[in-house]
């Protein structure tokens, strides 16, 4: 047993963990630097998480995810694939995980949240580029993820230019790139652009597989994320009691966990987690004071283990009581419609799904402030915090539209702009604290 | 006759400048800023173009549009309207001027390149935008621009996020905006996807002007449009004879021109500035010395008065040999087939036409790396200057891959990011001397 595990230390479990060492050597990882990387993540999450009182017991399950990321989690991805399952490697949310599954393959996040080398990536991307793309391409260069390397295809699409064009780079980094465009507007022209970019992927995991999805694949494929997306719409419901069950933070960390963990078990302890959080609420019980000032974060994504600015926020004793996120609601509040009854059916309802997804990239975008104001409201939340990653245009060009319409409202808005360094966590503690003393 | 005509009281010509100060209060124009203005482009036109030695006659022509930029063509521009023609503003080479031409309308360009009124562009954009874009907000927000004043639609289009997401800001600035979608890719889907766009677009014009669009109207839009095409590319051919009969300012202020004048009249300019260098050449007689190091610029469009770095570069001695750029070959150098016999077999030629332009928002972009190469052999560059505009992605991004591709052809290349200010003209002129000095 090493002393390097993913919080493998800290968190206090009651099994023997494995010796990954072979295996992380199989996949080609550096081990150093793969070291340096868990030993700085597993004291980030023991200062972050593990440091918070009264945690429901169900999230001793996502701590156990969180130690094992790059242990068990990865072997058994390899496992899988050793049964001949394909593991497909993501960016977005836009790569629909219902297809994945009904082709018999597993999907994985691969976006990052921690600056690896960045003088490496500086070599072959501008300085001014946002922190998650710098982050993924310094997890490539630097061979500490295990998931890109455990991947059998990585799926890039065009969304906003910094993707679209760093993939052009990327794609040379890595032996199984696949490149799906996107539409940049929801008129009925990309709508159909959408679906033949669907059909094509179905047409590609077809060709990688030597298999047909029937029918019922793609019912199941949609089954399955379906229940996924409806245990975490009852998480983020249950989280916004007063006082709140479940910390802002551990309920992002559940979210982020999504991308990761086995689609059906994750959604069993969504659920168990839930039914703990109903009892708690019962009795009144919450991880924060009654009447704690209540933050709603929109924004960027916040991918593992970014989370700078959830800790800043609820270290102030706020509750974050909902993210307007790719990695929360914006990610996964819309089902896919199951009634249809034929193949074709099916994929018009997974496009008219994923087309409601509000991202910024789209213009316009009246939808996502919409959906800001009604998250604002059902979560009863006291103020809005637009989170914006460094140099993403899409986002921070919108944050100025969300403040002003929400502004309207009487909404009160801070937006922020920052990177992954921890350089500017002064600043910006002093500014959210400022701010959730206004509205509290 | 005032004092702030653009250029006016510095270049000399023989008439009498009438007063435009009535139809400048006519087009909502403030009088101080656009005053501030013209005196600051002025004072720039005269040290940078006036000051050169040699110029050929025939620069004369251009210098007067340039002094009658605000002034008499736009009085043409109102007279054109009187007579029921419409005027089209555009920010991007994508919008087909054969289509504008075809139904009876003038086409405008309205980048701009200057910085103006910014302290009110950043309470509307990001600080971190490209200059270009928070250019001509600055021109709207100050009310200097006549050819915003005077369009009677503003045609904006997806191109890089920049744009696409600012233009919705900017679409509630001005009562005549129309949006066109532009694909990312060209992949079939993406040519359909423009054909629609442009289809859409002749929609619109029609519904303007209450004709249609006939057979014989596209021939002339297209004829016209490639005549000055053709112009364009004999004036790039001539201006790389060694010595240089042209500098690579006063080629670039033609191409700058070309987005503002008429374009007949303009066409036959051009022409005739091209037998004039024809004979300079036939005479070896250059504005530059013979063996004069040799530049070819590369990157972002320079739209008027982005002078700064062409200006530098011909400091130090050295020519300019050629601009791959929108406001140069990119935008110029693909004629449209004429050839077709029905409406939408000339669509489908322009459609063609217009998705051959290599612009960095378009993934992959190879065409461009080669058009480089092409343009830096066939005008015997000594080396490449790739000119970022700072926050630009698209190219800034692509600007790697382009240095990586030409020094595998031993082409020299300075890759420069920068803004409309001034406070970098120290270091940037250090820099360029510095590649100059090892090119030569």
């Amino acid at each position: 047993m090493k002393a390097f595990y993913f919080c493998g230390p800290i968190i206090k479990t009651n099994y023997i963990m494995a010796d990954y060492t072979q295996m992380w050597t199989d996949l080609g990882l550096n081990h150093d630097n793969h070291n340096a990387l868990l030993d700085n993540l597993g004291k980030a999450y023991q200062s972050i998480f593990m440091a918070q009182e009264n945690r429901p017991e169900g999230m001793s399950y996502f701590d156990f995810v969180m130690s094992e990321a790059h242990g068990l989690r990865i072997q058994e991805l390899r496992e899988e694939q050793k049964a001949g399952r394909k593991i497909i490697g993501s960016f977005c949310v836009f790569v629909p995980e219902e297809i994945v599954l009904a082709a018999g393959c597993t999907s994985v996040g691969l976006c990052a949240g921690a600056d690896f080398a960045q003088e490496e990536v500086e070599k072959v991307l501008p300085r001014n580029t946002c922190s998650l793309i710098k982050s993924f391409f310094g997890f490539k260069l630097g061979k500490v993820c295990p998931y890109m390397e455990v991947s059998d295809m990585i799926v890039g699409e065009n969304t906003c230019d910094g993707k679209k064009k760093s993939f052009e780079v990327f794609k040379e980094m890595v032996p199984n790139f696949y490149q799906m465009d996107l539409p940049q507007t929801k008129t009925p022209m990309a709508r159909h652009m959408l679906k033949q970019e669907f059909k094509s992927f179905v047409e590609k995991l077809e060709e990688m597989t030597g298999k047909s999805i029937s029918l019922e694949d793609l019912k199941q494929g949609i089954a399955t994320v379906n229940a996924k997306r409806q245990a975490l719409r009852r998480l983020s419901i249950l989280r916004a009691a007063d006082p709140a069950p479940i910390s802002g933070l551990d309920a992002l960390l559940i979210n982020q966990i999504a991308f990761l963990d086995n689609p059906v078990r994750f959604t069993e302890k969504v659920n168990a987690i839930c039914d703990e959080l109903e009892l708690l609420i019962k009795e009144n019980k919450g991880v924060k004071t009654a009447k704690a000032p209540r933050v709603l974060i929109s924004g960027c994504p916040m991918a593992i283990p970014n989370w700078k600015l959830p800790s800043i926020i609820e270290s102030t004793g706020a509750v974050i009581v909902g993210e307007e996120s790719c990695i929360g609601e914006r990610g996964q509040r819309n089902l896919t419609d199951d009634s249809g009854d034929s193949l074709d059916g099916l994929m018009d309802a997974i496009v008219d799904r994923y087309l409601k997804i509000d991202c910024a990239v789209f213009t316009p975008n009246q939808e996502r402030v919409n959906h800001i104001k009604e998250m604002s409201q059902q979560y009863n939340a006291d103020g809005v915090i637009h989170y914006g990653l460094q140099f993403c245009q899409p986002y921070i060009m919108e944050s100025f539209s969300v403040e002003k319409e929400l502004e309207k409202q009487d909404i009160s808005v801070l937006r922020l702009e920052t990177d992954y360094s921890q350089e500017d966590m002064g600043q910006l503690s002093t500014r959210v604290e400022a701010f959730v003393e206004i509205i509290k």
